[in-house]
């Protein structure tokens, strides 16, 4: 099929290497150039064979691309995007897969007279791990992929965007970038944050309850170190880009927590049966979204 | 091999059926007695074949059985008890399968002059489903049962029910009660009590977002869903049976979150990524353990 002549995947991680995966299994990109600022990163790159070209000279990476996806923690963009934005071919398209998009869109707002198009999207999609080896090209597999279009829209570069996720198995949904943080605050960064916190307040214990804990995790906990376990850095900066939205909804988190621990100290059994059959709906809706 | 000539399941949902199903998959129990409170239970339990007599009656349920085990939740075990402790024979074996342990240490103590031994247990296994449709044999493989002994030892006794749990593929821990309900506060009922807030809190939003909430939920609110989708009956009574120990890890978690929420608000990136690093270490070690 070969949408695109030649795709730069700038950052070479879980996503990165996912994106790689996908579009050479569904042969969607001709050529693909990796960029990695490591030479241990764009090794591994190579020995998996991911690319056609490896480099870390990021001006170099981007030359005569029509796709650039830039895959790496969004505390990086703003240097990534001071050093490519003159390389970048007219009509190219410059894409990312970054968890928070008004951060984003404010970066990208600073590039938008140049002559190549603007798609920020965002793949709900991922696991715990993280690096090169990790990926594999069914990560987007239906899941959703929310494209963040900005001011000027192109039509025609939305659509081949589309096409792509779509071809990678997602569902597209298009979305403001206003409403995109706020949705995804709720659905992964304040679940994020919950369980780093839960996860970090274990840590405390002595070496004897720990080994328990971790005997004994199943119960529970075992699905929060789960989602504790995934990248610091891609982390701690998506916080940081959506803190507005994410310490609101964590606050509306603490008035339930503390609404529910009033009723255990009350003994209050049938309030806190009714709160427990209302979250059980939740889930029923979501096993029919077939989103489980 | 039929260790157990009679076995009586007081209780026949996820828990209850699954040991059903592996008692007869390993042929442990020549009989196996099923009572249940409601007749639509039993008409189930009945149309999946998982025993050799039903029954809604409690005191006929445990008559001449050499085992009996009551896998219904904490709240009802006082009055359970009260109908059927005359009715057991001598030296038959007494347990249980609650997430709580030092409140049934509690009741069964007020029982311990009878003359059958009571051995409190339980398995960390399950899942978000109940009912006897929800059960399966191979539940509890790989799973610890913890076993919590009470003051008079029967070592016989307790032997025959540790292999019973070997026989079911899982490992045992023998535990004191108090130590058992310490340390599953920490590693279950806070991670339950958490997730029970957080999709409660997303219960406010209004429809277009509830919507939008079940449609992008992949990004880490799905697992919070499916913790929070457990049996509500059950939850609440080991919310309110272990409470002092909920009460307190809860607390410890708020600090935790408090310290990171002060993180974000303070933009101190270093902190946040050194706090994320050291929960990463912790699912380390939980995959070493194979308790992923």
């Amino acid at each position: 099929m070969n949408f695109f002549k030649q795709t730069t995947l700038i950052g070479i991680g879980l996503i990165g290497s996912s994106i790689a995966r996908a579009l050479k299994k569904n042969k969607l990109s001709k050529r693909i150039h990796i960029y990695s600022k490591t030479k241990k990163t764009i090794n591994r790159a190579k020995k998996l064979n991911l690319g056609d070209f490896y480099t870390n000279n990021l001006e170099l990476s981007v030359k005569n691309s029509d796709l650039i996806i830039i895959c790496t923690p969004l505390s990086t963009y703003e240097s990534i995007m001071l050093k490519i934005y003159k390389h970048i071919m007219a009509d190219a398209i410059l894409s990312d897969v970054g968890s928070a998009k008004l951060s984003v869109v404010r970066i990208f707002d600073k590039f938008k007279k140049t002559k190549f198009h603007i798609l920020p999207a965002h793949p709900i999609a991922g696991t715990e791990k993280s690096g090169p080896d990790s990926g594999f090209a069914e990560l987007f597999k239906k899941r959703w992929c929310v494209i963040t279009p900005m001011g000027k829209n192109n039509s025609k570069s939305l659509n081949k965007l589309k096409k792509l996720w779509v071809q990678f198995g997602s569902k597209v949904e298009i979305m403001n970038a206003k409403n995109h943080d706020k949705i995804l605050a709720l659905t992964s960064h304040v679940p994020h944050l919950i369980s780093y916190s839960i996860v970090s307040s274990t840590l405390k214990v002595n070496a004897l309850e720990k080994s328990q804990i971790i005997k004994f995790s199943a119960g529970g906990l075992r699905d929060f170190t789960r989602i504790a376990a995934s990248d610091s850095t891609m982390w701690k900066d998506i916080f940081l880009s959506n803190k507005k939205n994410l310490l609101q909804i964590t606050e509306k988190f603490e008035e339930s927590l503390k609404l529910i621990k009033k009723y255990i100290r009350n003994n209050d059994s049938q309030k806190l049966k009714r709160i427990f059959l209302n979250t059980k709906k939740i889930r029923k809706l979501i096993e029919k979204e077939k989103q489980e």
